[in-house]
């Protein structure tokens, strides 16, 4: 096991009718900015339930976050918190929503270029708490301290930690989930899966608590995948799903493990250049990648493709095993897994992707082996 | 899946080395008290790398805290902490040093009588940070809010938890682990198996990740356990069983499931009346709790033996099975299973838990089913 820290000081307030805890949960007194979306909220009855909870409370409104969260709208709600005296801000959404919140309660407090804050992921303080009441189960951003911000501007999307963003707070109702449509249901499972690839397939330091809480995971991800698609309204499945998406990333399977986080990095220059969604491009680069990279993977994929599907044989059988059956059961929830029926070039994508990380100058992953040729590989067979 | 609320902010500094890590962590300019126990500190080595690393700092040595924290010993430190000025707390040791010192912290900063703090376990906050470098792998006190404070004078024992008891931070080096003699190694092994199953083995509430998790624990606690035993200087072992301690405890395999620990409340009584260490009266009581409340347990005793020891049958050939096989495993490391072995009237001490469980008028664990009837049937089995 390597050396670690973990540190997580969010409260997870999770379960039926929780949201009318919000409270208990926010600071008296204080002004608190609500901050919402594209008004998905306002459908699904969430809205409701959170106003009727800031009953008494001196509540303003930000709505019109946008899914990637931009820049230039963060410093709309940064002007807000400064001009208004806001003392707490609500993020109430998916991640997008909280990612923003995050960035913005960090920005209102710094007065040099807030771009930068986003660019070195700077450790600066937030300048007032922010809590969460979320509703889609994929980011895991309602866990732990990281932030994925995109400016138009500058064609630029950076993301990572920032020590300070962690939510004070975050409500999970998870049936509030029951009305989403199932595009982004799948997009979360997959998201959530490969959130667990990036902390679990790498090489083995002997961790094997870490490995199992990991697997465990995948396990009931595989088991409960097919479970909501049939009953979108089934509470507990929405519910074990909820925790696995917040598992996933609260960094409680990391400690003392290596990560990669490479297929997330490919991915998000798929999304970028061709707008695939973010489940959707990881979906695509993950089976490849592994492929690639088969003698730096195969004991954890051996092991994986043992416990979660009982697989034999030798580990080279059981690796090639892990990598068809994750593939298949992407696409046995609805995940196309290849850029053509995305109407993507793949050998076009693989020419790009190659020239960004070149020109980059840094391999990503935890082996430096996936070179801006192995790059080209993965992305011209997708 | 039940609702609940999950809050752990303990920053956890793991592994080779990580004493010399106090030096960031500790408040600069605060009169730190360092607080130990009968003196294994000064053999292990860690009281000269903890001294080393407090080097330029304000110390005051509390030494001499019992291995069951004793109130009066307690109070004495509260007398320091109160009269020195002192800005946090350093607990060096085992659970027992970190108990003690939780309690110290919250005790300094109220009037009334210290006893009631314990006995109503009343939610007061620390007067001071409390932080700890931890040497013993078992009680978890290191990453929760648990504490347990004994009182000679009037033969109480009060232990639960109090919201603001978290450490602020708990430093564990595994090497430090080397030189515990087995019987506390063992001892170990058993609490930490034993409060995994008070969170896992009740009734099912469909909570498939939650279960998955306790029984990663015991899969490695099963694993490691004749590995510490063969080569207890392998520093690999030493920290996977670390880490089955912490997180035994740190309640992440508690959110949303059903919480038992009547073992713990039987045990506890055996300790009292017989000295038995703590480990040893768990091992004694929970087979036999497990047959007497068999079929409130088995659904669960069954799916632990399929997934831990790969048992097949029925539920119920699968749930006796997993008794034994419990037990079996507690003797393979050499701990007794039997009040004989103890030296330990079995029909004596039933009589009398019988006697004190009926005083008190409440039946414990999760489904009131454990009468003093039947911990009378339980106690004179073991």
């Amino acid at each position: 096991m390597l050396n670690f820290q973990f540190y997580n000081p969010t409260r997870i307030v999770f379960g039926k009718g929780t949201i009318s805890k919000l409270r208990e949960l926010l600071p008296a007194g204080k002004r608190i900015l609500m901050t919402y979306g594209g008004g998905s909220i306002k459908k699904n009855g969430v809205y409701d339930q959170v106003k009727e909870a800031l009953n008494g409370f001196d509540v303003i409104e930000f709505g019109g976050i946008e899914p990637n969260p931009e820049y230039e709208t963060c410093l709309k709600a940064v002007d807000v918190v400064n001009k208004e005296n806001v003392g707490f801000i609500l993020a109430v959404g998916g991640g997008s929503v909280l990612d923003a919140s995050k960035f913005i309660s960090i920005a209102a407090g710094y007065d040099g270029d807030k771009w930068e804050i986003m660019k070195k992921l700077m450790p600066l303080p937030q300048k007032v708490p922010v809590g969460a009441v979320i509703t889609l189960p994929a980011t895991g951003s309602e866990m732990n301290c990281n932030l994925v911000i995109s400016r138009r501007e500058t064609k630029e999307k950076f993301g990572g930690g920032i020590p300070s963003a962690f939510p004070k707070f975050s409500i999970i109702d998870p049936s509030v989930t029951f009305s989403l449509p199932t595009r982004q249901t799948v997009n979360g499972i997959v998201d959530t899966f490969v959130h667990v690839m990036e902390q679990y397939a790498t090489y083995d330091v002997n961790s094997p608590l870490q490995d199992r809480w990991a697997l465990s995971i995948i396990q009931t991800l595989v088991e409960e995948a097919p479970k909501v698609l049939k009953n979108p309204n089934d509470y507990d499945v929405r519910a074990n799903l909820f925790w696995c998406a917040t598992t996933g990333l609260n960094f409680m399977i990391a400690p003392g493990v290596v990560e990669d986080w490479s297929t997330h990095a490919l991915g998000h220059e798929l999304t970028a250049l061709y707008g695939l969604d973010h489940g959707q491009s990881l979906a695509v680069i993950l089976p490849r990648l592994w492929k690639a990279l088969f003698n730096e993977k195969k004991e954890k994929l051996a092991k994986m493709a043992r416990i979660v599907w009982n697989v034999g044989g030798t580990d080279d059988e059981a690796a090639e095993k892990c990598i068809a059956l994750t593939e298949e059961f992407f696409r046995s929830i609805g995940m196309k897994t290849n850029l053509s029926e995305y109407g993507v070039d793949a050998a076009e994508a693989a020419a790009e992707l190659k020239r960004r990380f070149a020109e980059r100058g840094v391999n990503p992953g935890e082996t430096g082996k996936l070179t801006p040729d192995v790059i080209y590989k993965i992305v011209s067979e997708s």
